[in-house]
């Protein structure tokens, strides 16, 4: 293994033996996914992965955050509007990547009754959406949203339209899904449907 | 077989036997789903079956849309508030129930990369927006909502907060989950955003 020895230690490795992670899910799925696989590609040894991940599962949870964390950045334009449609459009985009879909595929494997780490993914979805909740918070401040507008239901309701096209009709999505969505959230915000 | 003497033609064993596909995916899932199974719960012959729907999944195909279809009515009340509220608690409902359960982990098995029967379940769900769609042109004529409201937008923005919730967060959906998916899909369309 000389070639993984400039990977023996520091951040390099985390974020390779994660992206790896990644690539493993997206290519041969949760059922066949080991850790030898994701070493080898990572060209690390399998030691140096379990001496910072317990297991498997707790591999997959954290490329999971780290993808939807890397690909998914909370806005901060000053325009609630603007920042809407920018945390949409990074869903779209990412919901469409080869990541994205992985990240998916081992959550509704669970959902399907399928082999799945349990729960894992649904974890790295709700702290997307608690940390996308300042987007909210920062807009009822600016006095751009009413008072009692709750951030957790304006999110869900920003990006489950984009969720609904991509996994349940199987439509593609794009930018224009994610400004209509946008718009949509911001109307019922308005109107005081969050409160 | 003499138990299945009775059920030997018409239309009760057509029920019969979607009743039972729709029994069979949900306690054992697709990848082990056979017809063997289906004819024995049903207690007809696996002949009986095969006269009726060409492979498996044709008959998984047609029981999940009669699942869809008797178990999500699509409305008339005269109102459209009222319409796109009953919509949304009987897919509440069905979303809860273990046929809906047996229905969505088909079509994720699908999406998730798993065995699944290619597009089966999609093509039910898009069937049922489509029937869907005169609670909509019916409030249009009523000059309920503006006369360019696209009916195939507003009933995905109602019903997707419902999936997504059911499927993405994991959270129980109940009559609150409903009424609320209808205002926001009520205010959006008045506010002429499906145009």
């Amino acid at each position: 293994m000389s070639s993984a020895a400039p990977l023996g230690r520091g951040p390099k490795v985390r974020a390779a033996v994660l992206a790896a992670t990644v690539d493993e899910l997206s290519e041969h799925g949760y059922a066949a996914f080991t850790v030898d696989n994701v070493a080898q590609r990572a060209g690390v040894h399998k030691t140096t992965v379990y001496r910072r991940w317990s297991d498997r599962d707790a591999l997959i949870a954290d490329a999971l955050a780290e993808s939807i964390e890397a690909e998914i950045p909370i806005p901060d334009t000053g325009s609630v509007e603007d920042d809407l449609r920018a945390l949409a459009r990074s869903l779209v985009v990412w919901i469409s990547s080869p990541s994205g879909r992985a990240v998916l595929a081992v959550m509704l494997a669970n959902v399907a009754g399928q082999p799945a780490p349990p729960d894992t993914t649904r974890h790295a979805f709700r702290d997307r959406i608690r940390k996308a909740l300042p987007v909210v918070t920062r807009a009822v401040e600016r006095g751009e949203l009413p008072a009692d507008t709750n951030p957790v239901e304006l999110i869900k309701t920003l990006v489950a339209p984009i969720y609904f096209r991509a996994l349940i009709t199987g439509e593609s999505v794009d930018d224009r899904t994610a400004d209509a969505a946008a718009a949509v959230a911001m109307t019922a915000a308005r109107a005081g449907l969050f409160g």
